[in-house]
């Protein structure tokens, strides 16, 4: 039997990632996909790609369909599965929220960045953190997990190795970040057509964004040290791919790095460690659920350069989340995930 | 057991993309990867999706190894195949040629358009032109497959019910086809450079492209009239994908063209009809083996308008060689083919 | 005296290219520029490429600055010209719209395709049509100009030599269009979103697109034949540039096409016909307002092929407008115009 | 009468980017244009945007005519103005180096990262840094001069007015770079084919880019505290561009850092510094010699944030040069060289 599979908020680009992962997983299918906006029509007739693929058609939130499912996958703006989770959860449907509403445990934090207030404390501190490299047995026994985000999760694995060794100085941390611009969604907007976006790079964010404050709450959680963290995202022309750059200042420069990093990963299967002098690109890891990671010591500048890559819309979001259900499910981890970046 | 594959001359974009599907093809693995050039290199160090998911190493194509396969693709220049296609075949090896040389039929036209002597005429009697939806009984009986060019596919698919059906008038084909770069490969030329691509688009081949004998031989062999093709390549800014837009006029504008498209493909997983006034885009079909397929009489201009996409590097040739292998090896067609168009 | 130009509409890609334009151009100035929506901002709000470059401020359309103008150029839906080029003209104030009002000498015509009455059935008698390169005499003593269609541009550039000198069959005439995304607009728009565009492509306007009926009307002008035409309308990924790919067949095979075109061309500065074998690339275009030209009689299909290149937004739109612009006022009509492409 | 301006190695994106800004210069032209590879074609056969423009064809380096010039441009591989150059200047002939060979001023230091002895150490000597904002005075007087790198033009004028005010502690300065693809030049090569840098994004040069000691030298020259300086280069998906990123540490957070800056450059036509919040997009400045800085301090992160665009064809190369070329011979600095932005 195969796990029935709800999508809240299919209309977007998480929605049909997810489409796209599961069509392919052995254990799993879409049993009901949701849009207010698009109540009746035809997936087909929203992503051009599944034509003669699939017959589901959008449902209403509301609709029964929905709770028949094993699990349900949030990908909503936020507030929608902060406010709707529960319906789910006391039914014995998992949840897994590809948005931000149960990604920062202090409730205070989040409605200071998220200019709303926190209406579920007692979720908030139930939901877990669904980074399975860093939390896989808090994951296995959830009922809510909290999808990390795209740029946090590519920080936070180029991080770990050196926190949980206590190799750096926390005081210090850059994060200067790059994605692609279907992190900004599917919803129509000026800035994101495609004749702002191409051929052109821009920061954005500087003074301030909603994953500063994820990726500053899970560096503490994997340290005593003060924590100074500056994280800076870029908008990439191009659709998927995120590059993270840190700049870090190492507590002791004769540790050997690279060796501390292939250790950290040694057992798990989609985080790869690149050889000396390899950096990653973005390609490498399109279309996948793999994270590519490189650390380079630069010596004329005395500062350790870890680079990280992952698909936003893979490892960012869809892929992680089917990670985390085969978790919640006791299933093998990368059911369904083993596909290769696409190139070219 | 699974099918040992070889592949030969697999530096290229052809290369990764076999590699790529057979990943994940659940009967058939690479056994042996052969480059002149990179003889001893991981093919990570080529293809950087590959960093921990695969230990091969590029053989010389002269290696044992190749030797020990079931089946061997041919990712390499015209003249290649043909001198060594034999080598295979003698020792019960199953031959598939994703270049040109037992594409057409005619040795002096293959001469004529590919400046080489053909020295294989009996093999190219018994080569097999692998288009499963034109010509499947004959692929299941092969040994040696010629696997289509990439326009060609776009085009044959468009046409291939008009032309059993005897409905357009064969004198006046125009096939307006579009590429992306990636159909000009993986070698080092300053004409493919990103900076000489990228905003830009242009016709070349238009006094006469390799595909036009291999388009026009197809046609032929599907109807009695006298054929006159005209076939333009353009250059599309982007990876993957093709377009052909063919204009053609009806004998009689009364028949149901869409219902004769549907018909024709009804029982075929890999084309895929448009309804009515729904046209394809090349990436619905991006990463897969699809091809989509619209239809549209102009009623203005008194012309059938058939538009067809495909995958260059998948239904165009890396997924089409894989369907032709499972059809010669007796499996299940669809086989580690079935992944969805990869949007966005 | 510098000419004082008003730019009506000027939130989108036309209007910047106008700026961009008259701000190298040494006999004009843009004197006032409107917009509704954008009211009171600073136009470099708008287009960020105008930071410390000019202090011009969004005004209503009824601003009494547009009446101090000497031409004002409307740059809106169309509906918006029609309604008030007349209120300028009687003022003396020259006007170009670049929109679609005026193109269309029949004003039935023109409501078939454009869903809306035509008011202004004398104005539309009056307006010249804008291809200088066609009725130059016309545009210098013109107070309204209907500047061309991009597309329109493209097309009869190329086949003016041969429709003027009766060398083809006209009543099989295709044109193949292909088109960059800025001929969509500036407007939030799901379909034209960075990830909706990138890397794919694909036909639209397949049954009836409006610059069909510009385009046969200006065919209609200039031959007695019955006309049969075909246009296609492509979307590429990329900002700007317009390719045309043309088929047509020749009455007399024997005719030097090539030499017909360059004498057809040898005084006109912005249109340049390529030497034989050379097809155009759109790239040598962008941001210019030159077209570039080539002919290709492909002997095995007995077809001409006629290749034409623009920038939508040069030559297809405002470069053109000032080329008008220029004639109306009795300048140089290359003033402010011999920018070269931009490569790369 | 014109300055007659030599281009030596005008095969490339500089050379190119030389013609088309001295095509629209009105006290300039190019009298001569080499190319060893080239000689005998018209550069249109080579630039397919001159066709019709002009008739210029490649000589070779040691024709005649390049010494009628009054100034020649080297657009060469390190090495080739190093040897050379002392032949115009003796002819009384001024030299500007597009390429690196007088821009390091320790030959010891140039030769560890040039991998090449320098044979000048006199012209090194002579050799004026040519970055007019910093050195305008002593560029009008030069006869040699370096043109600066492209990264080091971008991250230099962000970093001056807070130098030259003793701002920062300017022994942590990290500047995290993206570049465009035409940086990476002409030749063939396929690291940078279309298929292999569209859609991807990847740092390169981590542990060492040979314009981390000529930043350093410049940032040396302008404070007297021990410099620490990191610098990431990273290629981005598109042809044309420059961002940089730079963290450092003020050492006072209250002063009004946006002020600093926009009195640093109010005299500078091509340093445009934002208003608050606005951050720089690549864009901008496309195909324009200008400059867009923004400032931005975190708080939360208690750093401040410089971010700076250049075109790395304009004033990161050929741009700079025609301002380095206008002031060498008393022109109006700005002459030729107030195009806008190309957008979109």
């Amino acid at each position: 039997m195969k796990i029935k599979v709800g999508i809240i908020g299919g209309s977007g680009y998480t929605g049909i990632e997810l489409l796209r992962i599961i069509h392919q997983h052995p254990n799993a299918e879409v049993h009901a996909i949701t849009s207010r906006a698009l109540e009746g029509r035809k997936i087909s007739e929203v992503f051009p790609n599944m034509h003669g693929i699939s017959e589901l058609t959008y449902l209403l939130p509301d609709d029964n369909r929905l709770f028949e499912c094993d699990i349900v996958f949030f990908a909503t703006p936020h507030g929608v599965a902060m406010n709707n989770a529960a319906l789910f959860l006391e039914k014995n449907i998992k949840v897994v929220d590809l948005g931000a509403d149960f990604r920062i445990t202090n409730a205070t934090t989040w409605s200071d960045w998220y200019k709303m207030e926190h209406t579920q404390e007692s979720l908030l501190k139930e939901a877990v953190y669904g980074q399975p490299e860093m939390k896989r047995d808090a994951i296995k026994d959830a009922r809510l997990v909290a999808n990390p985000g795209c740029y946090p999760t590519a920080v936070l694995l180029a991080l770990k190795p050196l926190l949980q060794n206590n190799l750096i100085d926390t005081s210090n941390i850059i994060a200067d970040c790059k994605s692609g611009t279907s992190g900004a969604g599917r919803i129509a907007n000026q800035a994101t057509l495609f004749c702002e976006i191409t051929e052109s790079f821009k920061p954005y964010g500087v003074s301030g964004h909603r994953h500063f404050p994820e990726i500053k709450q899970e560096i503490e959680s994997m340290t005593e040290s003060p924590v100074g963290l500056t994280f800076t995202p870029h908008l990439l022309p191009m659709s998927r791919g995120i590059e993270a750059t840190i700049y870090v200042d190492l507590i002791d420069s004769d540790i050997d790095i690279l060796a501390c990093f292939e250790n950290a990963y040694e057992n798990e299967e989609f985080v790869k460690i690149l050889p000396e002098g390899v950096y990653p690109e973005t390609r490498s890891v399109k279309s996948s659920n793999y994270c590519q990671i490189s650390v380079q010591y630069v010596e004329h500048s005395n500062k350790l350069v870890i680079m990280s890559v992952i698909d936003n819309l893979g490892k960012g979001a869809a892929g992680q989340a089917i990670q985390n259900m085969n978790l919640m499910f006791g299933l093998n981890e990368q059911e369904g995930l083993k596909q290769i970046g696409l190139l070219p």
